[in-house]
């Protein structure tokens, strides 16, 4: 395998979800009464959460860094990154015996940090912010020759974040409706793509904070919006779309559900209790936007992909 | 079916676990990477934290509702309980159509009082002692002639108790171990006898917080032993013994584990976030046990059979 240049085909997933089903989990599908009789529909949630280093970025991670060749193997994986996919380059390349760079903003969670460095990784701490990332991670590829995953703009960590919808859809095939979370776009992109391949006339759609409404902006407008302020408790969800992911979000989603804050933190408690597992905010983010636009999903069978459970205990939000 | 008056046969246990399975979710099994290296065996982990409500306590409701005449049924069940007995009698007459009353201390939190309401049992609130509520049930089980479902001292119970590992070692039938949390004895008078029946060399454990350790005692002693101290975290594991349960727990079960409060706490906090699972204090018992005695489970394959995921989130122990 190469990495993929160009909008990976139905059988280039497929190859993928083949080549990496020892590195991820295949991960439950759960119902709940309570919600489904809330909705008035079927609701299916697909746990990424149970997934390695607890959330769906160690798919795109495993993708990514399977693909590259002996030479580029040995110089290892790099990234920047303050939360999950910082932790699954981490495994990818410990599963795979190579070096992984990771950036880190100085002010990361203590919790991502050490889960980063359990994996093995050199961790390279940077300012807090989106420039001195790029520029502490284009100094570490420069010396090290490392390949640099990015975390959702790259058509082999969306192909890898693709095979939990093949994954969903070999389980349950009669869906109706899928809805992920969009922050960068890599889930969202990768869901859209896999359902487009099984079928077209799948509803797909994104969600997001209303505070960091720059997916629903760009898919409306057309190109790449940014996000003035980034206070939203969804701390998956602050970062904008890239160029393929919008472009494949455009050719292949329905629309972007929009919601409020308080309806986040809602839907993420009741998932705690009626579910009885653990999701971090970004991941009720789906579930917030089905409680508040009811009328689309009445009497439907509809997917959400669950995106992680990585959550400090110690400051939660009820 | 007819109440069961002696100690249940295999073939009564099979009948129950039969005769129920609309009644209750056949709950998943788990494991954890993480935990099992940390034991150095493996640990398969019976979710009853996603039973219907929330915990084990409604395989023995259902099971000794359903065995009630259609006379019985008319007068509907009853029961004391503060906690998830409750929910779980509430639920099973909500099922079957028919009246339930549940008595329940002023003091009950208020999430299970609304979630004992909400399956449309008649709470009858009394003072918060023992003797109250005994009293209190005597004159509901007078006045309307319903039926009283022990929590745990009674056959029925025990019985629809057991059906947990009647699934667990259909799934898994290697198992070397099991191990419950033990408050009054149903779950593990019923663990240790479906587990007797499949395989009479399985190694049974009960285990208990060392603050309330009156099973602990009352193995060694055999007769019933009472707690000076109700004071431990683990609020499910709070009561002591009954006739049928002690009886059952000296036949059947191997020993009794007793762990430390701390030792409970972060066998709680490991689950949630290692298994992104929610499981209540008593549920993690089992869990501190096996951790604080290592040299008993390396190597060997055990069963945990965690019991409920009802907690207050506004009441964390971390």
């Amino acid at each position: 395998m190469k990495p993929l240049l160009s909008i990976p085909t139905f059988a280039e997933l497929r190859l993928t979800q083949d080549a990496m089903k020892n590195m991820i989990h295949r991960t439950p599908v759960l119902t709940n009464q309570y919600i489904d009789e809330l909705v008035g529909g079927s609701v299916y949630f697909k746990c990424e959460n149970f997934q390695k280093v607890g959330a769906f970025k160690m798919r795109g991670a495993a993708s990514a860094s399977l693909r590259l060749d002996e030479d580029n193997k040995k110089r290892g994986i790099a990234t920047h990154s303050s939360g999950n996919h910082a932790q699954a380059v981490a495994r990818a390349a410990q599963v795979l015996g190579i070096p992984a760079y990771i950036v880190m903003p100085q002010n990361a969670p203590k919790i991502k940090i050490e889960g980063t460095r359990s994996y093995g990784a050199e961790i390279i701490f940077c300012e807090p912010n989106q420039h001195a990332r790029e520029l502490t991670l284009a100094e570490v590829v420069n010396k090290t020759g490392a390949y640099f995953i990015h975390p959702y703009d790259n058509y082999d960590v969306i192909a890898g974040q693709a095979s939990a919808t093949l994954e969903l859809l070999s389980d349950f095939p009669a869906l109706d409706i899928i809805i992920a979370p969009v922050g960068g776009g890599g889930l969202l992109s990768g869901t859209a793509l896999a359902a487009h391949y099984i079928n077209p006339d799948l509803i797909v759609l994104g969600s997001e904070p209303k505070r960091v409404d720059d997916a629903f902006r760009s898919f409306r407008s057309g190109h790449i919006e940014k996000n003035e302020r980034v206070d939203t408790i969804a701390d998956g969800l602050r970062t904008t779309l890239g160029t393929l992911t919008l472009d494949l979000i455009k050719r292949h989603v329905t629309d972007i559900l929009t919601v409020e804050e308080e309806e986040i933190v809602q839907a993420m408690r009741m998932i705690w209790e009626r579910m009885k597992i653990i999701i971090e905010p970004s991941c009720a983010v789906p579930l917030a936007a089905i409680l508040a636009n009811k009328e689309i999903f009445i009497g439907k069978k509809t997917g959400v992909i669950l995106t992680g459970g990585n959550v400090d205990l110690g400051n939660l939000p009820f």
